[in-house]
């Protein structure tokens, strides 16, 4: 499907090639889907790598149904899903994890807790019932496969609310920029946006005025655009004089309040305060709303697919310690309950799911390609720190519920919760960068304390009841946020597509979703066609 | 707070006022907060109309209290909320309410429920169990005070999606309107968006560079303004040439799948669709995300607020057949239960919240100027229709969870469900004009579904299984969706704030806020100071 789609009535632009297909099926009929397929390549040769054909038990010769055996690295989201589509066809698998738990980075902090970092320093969280932060991904766009995981395993779903009119910019300046006006003082987004939309009209609208786009415009393009202008900026006679949409300091209500709002910063004091770079993270693919998150944690999806890959398939506290490729398969040899106490594991496959920063650092024959390849990849050094408070402030005085305020600041992003609405506690999540990585955990409260106080007052300091902090390069089991790969990812990210000798590799960062669960997902079913397609191939 | 505030640095843009007021006292103290309270001319002399002063039992006179006797006609929202703040204050009140539930044009529709039109047509729900649809308001805004409700109450909220980039846009051509290439097409959101701010960046890129707006922008600031349009329209060079924004034809996943997207159509085609004055909605003050639902259906609010006044307090099923200002009071006729057997209630004070289009029909001694201003608002000609489909074909085959496709068809809105999310079955809403007033029941789903079939595909007709239409209009307590003013609102307006004798109004259509709950909420609070402030100043 190379090149230019041609526009035709009928051909709905921006949809992934399965929802064409569905759409192309539901307004044609079968004959018009076949003749689709046909022109898209589907109907011959390998699919699509972003088609997942799920290996089915009747391709399996009948002797190695539930006797091909896979030991599987990890039960993490990649390391879960192997196993879990691989059963389907009727392989035997077996998952080994380090942790007491599935799910990997996909952790859930709720009172409790506890967490060892690589300096030997435990928290143990204090979080109340029902209070918690998702330390690891947060958040899954509409498009994500791992919906399709939530159907099928029947793990509820509600918002995540990663973009909100009412949540706010902060930029305060530096030694190296100054923000202007607006500098080191919280906008909400609506009126961010509403400023902005409102200058840049504007100035298109001027700017057609003059006939400065004559050249690019056609004369009815011209009144489409300064149409467009004047609905978009909310402009009146062309200029932007402010709107309702950046909210009110008199809002709407009963008998002759009709809404007061302030006349705007000028549009000087707007561009200088740079807040308007900020709008298109809303925009991308993966995070343009709505967005979505199980209902109770995100560690609710892990858990159900453990559920389902069977608690016999799945030995926890078992640390790999060797990886040996053998003539005919492999053998894992991991220590299990008491330390010291090693066993071993003989599979005909192994699908390693481990990060590469923790994998390179265990003994394996795998070979030299192998090692230098997964020595390349850095952990992502990040980190989140969840604030428990008694009073849910953020809604009763400031009228957050939910969404993400950014800053310039080392706390990069405060996220409201987006469960609990209405309640009376709460906990926000600090979305931090590795500056807090080396600092103590009393350390880490305060800078992010320090850091919302700016931003909401001393409530951010005065309602806290506990936190806790995870910095992902010092959780020995992951060593990182996610892997950061060179840019290009080069030789190292190809070889480590390939299986060596019976030993394949599986996880986010053998994606383009690194960070995110379906990357992982995406990368075990992958990993699962491929061993599966080898496999159907050498029994023919 | 007339005229303009300067901008400073400390000074949070676009709260309320209530909202400013509670960051200047976190930042600076109970000093800071009087001096701002006083510059607000908050401290002296009445209040601003939007601030809420619930009456207090210690400001009535001890024999007045549980004794002077308020009657509210009409136990919507704005009846209940009257009730309800009045007996904070022991007032004795009561409730006349002609249905057989509270919440008025609240109205959830379930499986069971029955509406008989004006046309003398009864329809009963078919939906299954816990399948539903808001057929009045179905969305709350972060600052509504419907929500401080919620909260008292304890009703449990949920995200209601009005805007999704997965939802569509959908114009076809008219006998009037060529929109171009993109006729006749579904659009999702983000493609609409991706597109219209690439080329809008691309052009106001242009403009700077050609010094077209040398005049009015410092040099500065028309690098910052570049700065904005290349992140704002994803240029690459300074041109659009597409982005992922728009959504992939090939997403990104495992391996190689780096994630293809299509050239966009080109600027000309994108103009055409005009589909760019639709983004303004989600930037209305009243439509911006996040917006919210009560789970259950927007019927738990004035359940949850009928169950606080007390069964006891509210008659159902009681029509007031008339109204009489006394020397000393007022006197309400009705009928109750068996029709013709006509009952009277007598009591200090009235708020009278029947819609207008309806109340002016009831016999009153009420003045002629009275009579002469409810003649004036009409009732809004608007719709809706609840689709139950078996299978949640926009989930699973269009990856569109909730939000709403915007066409220039009279099903003008189609909403998806907010709630049940990944589930089996759901309600599909159509929002439409009164184009639909005068068909058939069967009529009324046969349009709808043939506009849907248009976007949908088939499924949107092969998967339905029932479905329930409403015409406010034939609504016979309601004769309207909301009240529409004439433009100015004029004397009627004026007068129906103020009260006849003993006869207070209340509702929507006396609020800036019509057809939002809000604006019922806010209504009633301002008859409830009202009568309050004015039997103090008597009894003092």
């Amino acid at each position: 499907m190379g090149g230019r789609v041609e526009i035709a009535p009928g051909t709905p632009q921006g949809l992934s090639r399965r929802r064409f297909l569905t759409r192309v099926g539901m307004a044609g009929g079968a004959a018009t889907l076949y003749g689709s397929m046909a022109a898209l390549g589907l109907t011959a040769g390998p699919a699509a790598a972003d088609e997942f054909r799920p290996p089915r038990q009747n391709e399996l010769p009948t002797n190695a149904r539930g006797r091909t055996s896979v030991v599987i690295l990890g039960a993490g989201i990649a390391g879960l899903t192997a196993a879990y589509e691989l059963q389907k066809a009727g392989y035997d698998c077996h998952i080994l994890e380090t942790r007491d738990r599935p799910g990997g980075r996909i952790r859930t902090i709720r009172g409790g807790d506890t967490l060892t970092d690589t300096d030997g320093v435990t928290q143990t969280a204090e979080f109340d019932d029902g209070q918690y932060f998702n330390a690891g991904p947060a958040r899954i766009p509409n498009h994500h496969v791992t919906l399709d995981y939530c159907r099928e395993l029947g793990v509820s779903i509600e918002a995540l609310v990663n973009a909100n009119a009412e949540s706010l910019y902060y930029h305060e300046n530096t030694g190296s920029t100054d923000y202007g006006p607006l500098a080191n003082t919280p906008i909400t987004h609506r009126q961010a946006k509403a400023d902005y939309y409102g200058y840049v009209s504007e100035l298109l609208a001027t700017a057609v005025d003059q006939g400065a786009l004559d050249d690019v415009l056609s004369t009815d393009d011209a009144e489409r655009l300064i149409s467009f202008a004047n609905s978009f900026g909310d402009l009146r006679g062309g200029k932007y004089v402010g709107s309702g949409r950046r909210g009110y300091t008199e809002a709407p209500g009963a008998g002759h309040t009709s809404g007061v709002f302030d006349e705007p910063p000028p549009m000087s004091a707007v561009l200088h305060s740079q807040m308007g770079n900020r709008f298109s993270f809303e925009f991308g693919f993966n995070q343009a709303m709505m967005m979505w998150q199980p209902v109770g944690g995100m560690d609710r999806i892990p858990f159900a697919m453990a559920d389902a890959v069977g608690k016999k398939n799945i030995t926890y506290n078992a640390t790999v310690t060797e990886i040996r490729n053998t003539s005919s398969g492999v053998v894992v040899a991991y220590t299990s309950g008491r330390p010291g106490r090693t066993r071993t594991i003989q599979a005909d496959h192994c699908i390693a799911t481990i990060p590469p920063m923790v994998l390179r650092d265990i003994s394996s024959n795998l070979s030299n390609e192998t090692k230098t390849a997964l020595a390349v990849p850095t952990g992502a050094n990040t980190g989140k720190i969840g604030l428990q408070y008694k009073r849910r402030f953020w809604e009763e005085d400031e009228k957050i519920f939910g969404g993400i305020t950014a800053t310039n600041m080392d706390v990069a992003g405060i996220w409201y919760p987006s469960s609990g609405f209405l309640g009376q506690k709460g906990v926000i999540v600090g979305y931090y960068s590795g500056a807090y990585t080396d600092l103590s955990i009393a350390e880490r409260e305060e800078r992010a304390v320090a850091q919302g106080v700016k931003i909401h007052g001393d409530a951010y300091r005065d309602e806290l009841e506990t936190s806790f902090s995870i910095a992902w390069t010092k959780v020995p089991e992951a060593l990182g946020g996610w892997a950061n790969w060179p840019n290009p990812r080069g030789d190292a990210y190809e070889h480590l597509l390939k299986p060596d000798g019976h030993i394949y590799f599986a996880g986010d960062h053998l994606s383009h979703n690194i960070g995110w669960q379906a990357g992982a997902i995406d990368s075990a079913r992958m990993a699962v066609m491929n061993l599966h397609e080898r496999l159907v191939a050498t029994a023919a």
